[in-house]
This record gives C-alpha cells, sequence and structure tokens, in this order.
C-alpha cells in the first residue's frame, strides 16, 4: 500500500474568495480521501518573508512525511520555476522565490527539484493561477505517494534570501528590525539569543529597546505579567525577542509595525 | 453501500463568529464521517453576486457528486424557497434568490427541486438561520447518498439573473464594469473572449480601457510582466478581464472598486 | 476498540499567522486521523466574553463526546490553570479564566478537572504559547480516548464570571447592553425572552428599544421584514434579542457596537 502523505496550506490566497477552494477542489479530485489542513491562507498578499516566517515556524510540528503547499507567488507567470523541496522528512511544494529561505536554514538535508512532470499538472496551465494548475496537482500526487523524484531533476540554484540580522552599532547597541506584527498587535523582531545573548542572560541586564515612539526596559516571560498599557519584551514561542503589550496591541500603542527599526541598548 | 459525497461551503457567515461552527456541528451529528470543505466563508454580507461569482468559478473543480452548500440569504425567514439543484454531476443546496445564477448559466442539464420534506430539517426551525435548521442538515443527508428526489418537487420558476453584460457605446468602444476587487487588488471586470473578441485577438490591438482614474494600454500574460505601478489587464483564471498591477493593488492605485464603470476604446 | 472524539476550535488565534496551524500540527502529529472542525479562530483578541458567547452557541450542535478546544487565553505564562471539563456530554480544554462560563450556565453535570499530567504536553513548555505546548497535545490524547481522568484532579474552585443581565431601571423599563456585533452588523443584545418576558408576549406589545442614536419600535421574526434603512429588533437564533437592518448593518446605522447601553420601554 502506498504512503499516504497530509498536505497542509501556507497561501496569501486568503479566505473572501474562491481560491484557496479551488485548490481543495483539484486535490480532492485527484485524492479523494486527501487530508488537508490549513496552516494560514491569511499571508500578505505579495510578502515571501511573511510567507517564510509563517511556514518556517509551523512545518515541523506536522507529522513526518506531511506535503507543504507554500504559494505566495507574485512572480506567477514568469521565469520563476516551482520546485519540490525535500526538508527533515518533510516536503514542500512552492514558488522558486525563497519563501523557503527560512525552512531552508532550519534544516541540514536539503534536496530541490525543479518540477518539470506537465503530465501530472492541471491542463491548459494558466499564467496567473499555478497555485490551481501546478501546485495542487503536484501536491495532491504526492500525497498519493507518488515519489519527489518524478517531478523533475535537482536543482542547486534556487532562490534562497537571507533575513536581516541584528547589527552592531556600537560596542554594546544594535539595530534590528520588526518582522511581523501578529494578530494580537505583538511586533516580532528579528532578535533571537543568539544574535545578543548578552540581553538574554541571567540575571537579565539593564538594557532600553527603542521602538516606534516607545522605549522598553523589561523583559518578561510573558504578556500576563506587564503592567496595564506598558510595554514590554517577551521571549516569544517563535524564537524570536516580541515586543508586547498585556491584554492590548503594542503595535498601537508604539506606533510601530512591519518594518519599524528596533534599536537595542545594553547597561 | 450508499453514496458518500463530500460538502463544500460558499457563505457570508464569516470566520468571526459562530455561525459556520455551528453548521459543521450539524452535519457531523447527522453523518459523523462527513467531508467538509470551505470554498469561501468570506462572501460579502447580503451580496448575491459576489457568493454566485465564488461558487461559479470553483465548483467544477471538485469532484462529482459534491455537495455544494451555497448560503448568501438576506431573505431568510421570508418567502424565499430552500432549493436542491442537481446539475452536471454536482449537487447545489442554496436558497432560491439567484446565488445559483452562474452554475446555472454554465451547466447544461438543470433539475431543481424545492426543499420540503420537514422531517429532515433541525427543528424547531428559526426564522433567522435556515443555514443550520436546513440547508445543513439536507446537505448532510445528501453527503450520505439520500437521493435528492426525497427532500421535494422540480420546480421550474427558480429565480435566476443575468450578469451584466459588457455594451457596446460605439462603433469600436464599451461600457463595462467591475465585478469583483479581490485580495489582492485585482478588479475582475465582467469582460470575457466572448463579449469583446476583437480586445482578445492576436497580436493585441491598440486599446485603452479607462477604470477609475487610470488609463490602461496593455494586455499582458500575467502580473509579474508589470512594471512598478504600471496597471494593465490580464485574461484572468476565471475567464474574466482583471485590471491589475504587479506586487500591489491596482484597485487602489485605480481608485476603483466592485460596480466602477470600465470604459473599453479600440484602435 | 477505543472511542474516537473529533476536536473543535474556537481561538484568538486569528487566520493571518501561523498559530492555528502549529496547534493542528501537534494534534496530527499525536492523532494522525483526528477529525478536527473550527467553530472560530476569529473571536476578539483577549476577549473573554466573545470566547464564551462563541463556545456557548455552537458546543450543543457538535456529536456527543466532542472535544472542545477553547483558547482566549491573556493569562498565559501566569498563574492561571488550564483545565479539562465535562458537560452534557462533551468534554472543554481550556485556561480556567471564566472563558466556559456561558457553556457552565447552560449545562447540569459540571465536573471540571485541573489539567496537571505534564506528560502529555509538548515539552519544553513556553511561557506564551500553552495553545501549542499544553492544550493541543490533551485534545489529541482525549481525541484517542484518554479518559479525562488521567488528566488531573477535580477542581471546585473554578473561576466563572456572570454575563450581565437586562436591570429594570423603572417599572416598565430596562436597562440593557450590547454584548457582540456579527459580522452582518447585526447588534446582540443580552436580553433574553426570560428576562422581559412582557416584551416578547403575543400580541407584541407598544415599546421603544433606543440604541445608539436610533429608536427601535419594532420586533420582527426575521430581517427580511424589514424596510429599507430601517431598525428592528427580531429574537435572534442565539436566543438573544438583536437589533438588525434588512441587507445592511444595524450597527453602523445605529451608530453602537459592543458595549452600548440599550433601553427598552414598553407601552
Amino acid at each position: 500500500m502506498p504512503l499516504q502523505r497530509m498536505i497542509t496550506f501556507t497561501t496569501d490566497f486568503g479566505v473572501t474568495e474562491h481560491y484557496v477552494g479551488v485548490m481543495k477542489g483539484v486535490i480532492y479530485s485527484i485524492h479523494p480521501t486527501a487530508q488537508i489542513a490549513d496552516i494560514t491562507n491569511g499571508v500578505q498578499s505579495f510578502d515571501l518573508l511573511d510567507g517564510a516566517l509563517a511556514i518556517s515556524q509551523a512545518y515541523s510540528y506536522f507529522p513526518k512525511n506531511t506535503v507543504h503547499m507554500v504559494i505566495v507567488d507574485p512572480g506567477v507567470g514568469g521565469s520563476r520555476r516551482p520546485i519540490l523541496a525535500s526538508m527533515g522528512d518533510h516536503l514542500f511544494v512552492a514558488p522558486d522565490n525563497g519563501v523557503l529561505s527560512l525552512v531552508y536554514e532550519h534544516e541540514e538535508r536539503v534536496s530541490v527539484r525543479h518540477i518539470t512532470a506537465e503530465h501530472y499538472f492541471h491542463q491548459p496551465v494558466s499564467s496567473t493561477f499555478h497555485g490551481r494548475d501546478i501546485f495542487s496537482p503536484v501536491a495532491a500526487h504526492l500525497s498519493k505517494g507518488v515519489e519527489p523524484d518524478r517531478f523533475g531533476d535537482e536543482i542547486e540554484d534556487f532562490v534562497r534570501f537571507l533575513t536581516p540580522k541584528p547589527k552592531a552599532s556600537g560596542d554594546r547597541s544594535w539595530k534590528a528590525v520588526v518582522l511581523k506584527k501578529d494578530k494580537f498587535g505583538n511586533l516580532m523582531t528579528n532578535i533571537t539569543p543568539n544574535d545578543i545573548p548578552e540581553l538574554f542572560a541571567l540575571p537579565t541586564p539593564a538594557f532600553k529597546i527603542t521602538v516606534g515612539k516607545m522605549e522598553v526596559t523589561k523583559l518578561l516571560s510573558s504578556y500576563v505579567h506587564g503592567a496595564p498599557s506598558e510595554i514590554f519584551a517577551v521571549l516569544g514561542s517563535a524564537g524570536f525577542l516580541e515586543i508586547s503589550a498585556n491584554r492590548t496591541s503594542a503595535a498601537r500603542t508604539a506606533g510601530a509595525d512591519k518594518g519599524s527599526e528596533v534599536s537595542v541598548v545594553l547597561g
């Protein structure tokens, strides 16, 4: 009996149109008992970093052999290739535009194939919706147990971008950036304990983080420990330092958003 | 063994309340192993055309014998009938208000029944939530293999509306309209290659399309070919001409939205 | 063969990040054939009443033995306990912050356990995402048939809040409140037929309800009976009096929202 693999969706197609439904229809038509789970279809439109963050923070929680569709695809219909990546017991189907970059960073065994086996595609292939015509049918066949090497040859020159890392701006100071504002108004920065270990040392050193119009001087273990209307730092569940508030939006309070500069000064 | 049919949801109930969850609960209580997929629950509130577009663009991608629930139902509790339509190997459960109009346009074999078999309903039937009390239990029983003729008699006078078609406004000019703005800011017009074949001839003729405050003079094969901040036309994956932009919202750039006039002049 | 229980999600994690996807991944990793349905992940951020309303209106429609995850958890990482409640043939996994209060009101047999069996948790347990590390694995094991008493001891001092009830402000007058604005712009008040039976008597008495800047003097059986731009009252499908409009937003027309005062005068 062939292997069954579940399928996840990480896309910017949203939940107000038919796009995601169409893709699921294509999958069920090929594999009527497919098991599909949405990671999120609410990636910000056209935003590769937002998609890269979502999939990188979620994929490892799914069972081995899951097929993750990651479709943030502003280059659809152009020269960018469709790819199939095998990494760490998971499979990924995506456009080759760097949206898997943060997964590449986490995994040591990376095999990427250029998907060229057109007999698996939904014909005719449109020039604007490869989620429907290429990625969904490929994911469906993978979910039925077809092996990755059937879809195309390995490539080495796949696209990857580097996420910006905090930069030292002085002896004990750094410039960082807000990678994402989440639904609660938490501001996820690009600061991890690897980047500024001093900041996460115990006991916590004196520090000042400036973001938007606010200065943050506390590092708390969770949101609930913040005083009303206070802004503070938390090491978030994804491993990044977050600027947060207790039961309100830190982003609104600080007047900051994705892309805002974060300055860190120790001592 | 009776036929199992999967169920899809196309509704305006949104994702911020309990409505969709309640409907799924009703279905699972009747059919514990039902297979349910959302097409979208984000149809614009009360908007029959928006619902009609979503289901018409999605249903044919699902397996034969799928039961599509299409619940945009501003007339709930009034005299509008609940209907069950059989078309092209698919079943549709919906209020009889025209929300299936664009499916009727695509299909030749159309059989519509007035759902009257109250013993299938969730009792007592409320006057405000037939999605819960009528449509979900009917869909659940259909999904278990109950045949359509068990739910009521065929009718001929079901409601259908005609989508507006582009109108000639001169020898080589037309007036059209924006049917929908999607999540990416694409403006889907009501223009198809059938309506203005000259526009889609090869080589592409000189043309000028005016929408909002912008003039469009290029027809591209996909979004990626557009220059930054350029507005252009694309034949979209749903078969309609779209006014689009590359990695940004054409709707915002053009200052146009659903209902905006689109003027086309050739030559 | 052990009992299989389905799982529902009622959370404020939203649909634009990876949070809900991560939780489903954790569940599928423990129980690969789990059956999961979303009630809503669009509860207003940090809003216990909004979550309490959603689960209380939905749970009873699901099959017996369903495991309902109700994760609105602003106190994560603090002293609030994770609990497992058994009520009326349903199971609930939630933080002990009152988010189940409206379910407690509906059910007579209530057994609440403090979840302490850490060997079921996802290790290491973070201080900011117990949805991932505690509630999802507990729900997954429950869905596989593990019995509630395996997760911790019963407690009596679980947290419950009382929803505000309408108060008499005179012989034939009451002060009430808007509990929720739904996606359609309906204003759900805290008035039920139990609270003001006179208002729901037949024939309907003369009355005046003031909400925002509007006066309401009609009680209709459904939205469709309202005149264009009229604001009226409807006994909604959840059992609460709603202030509504026909095909438009009553909230916008009245200039009212969650928390707005509602005044009722009879005669």
